[in-house]
């Protein structure tokens, strides 16, 4: 290794660091790929884990391994503890990292707004602790009411309420209401599952609010099959430790409630770079600080607009972002301008069950089992490695011909102890 | 259901409670199965979870599922805390159960012989929580010696202490023997694998000893080949928080301590019942309690010498033992005298790695490809459910020709924070 290569570090192993640090893989810079835990995380999945179709492992590699082939990026698992930009210093928990270039690509974390007794009571659906806390917790509650004798204490511990009318909230709801259709009441004979209900809480007039009205208009149609409770134009008066406050005013007792109304970019560059909403920072069009051309801010992190839209926070933006950042540093090693990051919109999609998804590409608006075929082929191209894709594929086999939901698996104590 | 049907309460649902339940399903009782956890856990495979090969789903059923097609059984997830055998009631966090027939099959725990520093210090293999605090710990160790420029400390962190010669110590000691060789040096370029250590210490004079000492041998030569440090008649005399302290006083600093030298009968049935060697309850040939009939007391928690010997803590002894409960309560509830129980030994065997392992049947003594294939297959057939057994092998086959492991995820906080 030579010592005089230029120094990358790259700060989050999401869509947009290991895109990075793979597309940095033939320029010659010495990369540090620094990532708190110690796996990628397949994070459109993780409703999955948390409804209990998938194991953690099947939407998780270990950072290490997938980037076994690129020789010249080194890990870290550490948290950084901050930036210092003028120092051109990253602090971690482990050890500090001098770099000539900087990439931030921390992501984003659920936003409670501040509130400390929502975060308390809600359960975000943002990464793998939350995820299995979610499964441990929905299971656990339909345990506790099968021997529940207070009606309203089993009526409050069978109420499960998403709040975030959001691709997250109508995907965990939809997979939710079929584990409670379909395989829960094979479970619990002990259960009137009349008395069940799944509730998604929307305060915009209609789910989805990216896609196009019509699709808007299915996936509600959709869920509501299911027996999902839609409430639209309901933004949440007060989650307490009951249940949720209704804009009327009406109490609705609740145990689980899953907070995914909202996420904020991960505050790691500071009072040092410009925020704007959500906490993003703002970037050129080339994706680096105006103040600092050699710190990239990339994924949900990075606030931009291209054609007067605000860059949405989806993996493809993190990824094409990453691939961007790798060819602007090593046009500079060559000397050359800096070129624009130009977004391909490659669509959007969402699932809301077994056979139904909603997809808009282009213009191209699909729903149905057509548009659930092209969201289990997006989605399986994107895993990270063959044998995740090898096992996802056979597990959603298996749970399409079974309706199984195999990984029902209580394995956090129960809150409070 | 018939309201004057006898009313059985089986404690546990390892193999024995299982078996017991499954067995009485044509019997015209009614059966509630208590179990702390949600899921039925496959234990001879525990040491696959901790060392990364499998997800727990595939070693844990939902207990309901199990006995889904069980249909005079309920299923009821409560820890139990006491017993009282005059009152013929269980009591648990739950709800109390009134009983005409108690089969007791609550297994064994970890048995750090009071030694509450041991406790604390050493991490025992008996439960899933073990298993994945286990594997958390091993990796995180090896990134944290990748940062570590203290090379005490990364010795100390690079040495894995394994206490127990017994199936559980040999087979941990083997798997982890296999991470380290083939797994990780592609992971951990930064380690020098010259540093890491992995000792196996056993207080008698070998390796396994309820096999025949010729598959003892072979074990040894097995893992001694794999580079694992064997040391027998090795008493440790102290586990620190540094480390471990040797017979002769040699300190061995190590993080990482796995404690699998002794398990003992967890104590349901309290002062009421007589107890021998680890805490074993004292039975009957037909496996019930002398002053109560009407309990029966099965697998690990119990005592009985069959032609001289105690019999030995594995789950054909928990299988046959519930199969024979189930009979013994249908004969008595047509008037039939209790039949005594017959343990039919299947032999017994034990894995040392990649298509190594020794197997004892009868007079048959076999080790290496041929013991391995065996032990794989009656592993399989043992597996609760034909998913799992599909995906097990599965993932063994690919383990078996690529030499991975691939649930290598850090998925538990680090200790103390």
């Amino acid at each position: 290794m030579n010592a005089r290569r230029p120094r990358v570090v790259i700060v989050g192993a999401g869509f947009a660091g290991l895109a990075c640090a793979r597309a940095l893989r033939r320029v010659p810079v010495d990369v540090t790929l620094v990532e708190r835990t110690n796996y990628h995380l397949f994070q459109p999945l993780l409703y999955q884990v948390a409804s209990g179709l998938l194991d953690p492992s099947q939407i998780a590699a270990p950072v290490r391994s997938v980037l076994r082939r690129t020789h010249n990026c080194d890990v870290l698992m550490a948290e950084v503890t901050s930036v210092d930009l003028q120092e051109r210093r990253v602090h971690t928990a482990a050890r500090d990292l001098d770099y000539d270039f900087l990439v931030v690509a921390a992501g984003s974390a659920t936003d409670y707004f501040g509130d400390a007794s929502l975060r308390a009571r809600a359960i975000g659906l943002k990464d793998l602790d939350d995820a299995l806390a979610l499964r441990s917790r929905l299971l656990r509650n339909f345990e506790r009411a099968a021997v529940c004798t207070d009606a309203a204490q089993r009526k409050r511990l069978l109420t499960f309420v998403v709040v975030g009318g959001g691709p997250t909230g109508v995907e965990f709801a939809g997979a939710v209401a079929e584990l409670i259709n379909h395989v829960l009441p094979k479970d619990y004979r002990e259960v009137d599952f009349a008395e069940v209900r799944v509730m998604l809480c929307e305060a915009g007039d209609r789910l989805l609010p990216t896609f196009a009205p019509r699709l808007s208009r299915s996936a509600q149609r959709n869920l509501e099959r299911k027996k999902v409770d839609v409430r639209l134009g309901t933004a949440l008066r007060e989650v307490t430790t009951d249940g949720v406050v209704m804009p009327d005013g009406e109490s609705v007792p609740a145990d689980m409630v899953v907070w995914t109304a909202g996420v904020r970019a991960v505050p790691l560059l500071g009072e040092g770079a410009p925020q704007v909403r959500h906490g993003r920072v703002e970037v050129t069009p080339s994706l680096h600080l105006a103040s600092h051309p050699e710190v990239f801010v990339l994924g949900d992190m990075a606030a931009l607009d291209v054609e007067g839209q605000p860059l949405p926070m989806l993996a493809p933006v993190a990824i094409q972002g990453g691939e961007h950042t790798a060819r602007v540093i090593a046009a500079r090693l060559r000397g050359r301008e800096d070129a624009p990051f130009r977004y391909r919109d490659k669509g959007t999609m969402a699932t809301v069950g077994r056979g139904a998804a909603v997809a808009q590409i282009g213009p191209l608006h699909i729903n149905g089992l057509i548009g659930w075929l092209i969201w289990l082929f997006i989605h399986l191209l994107y895993l990270v490695g063959f044998r995740s894709r090898l096992i996802a594929l056979w597990t959603w086999g298996w749970n399409y011909f079974f309706y199984d939901r195999p990984v029902r698996l209580i394995t956090l104590p129960p809150p409070g102890g």
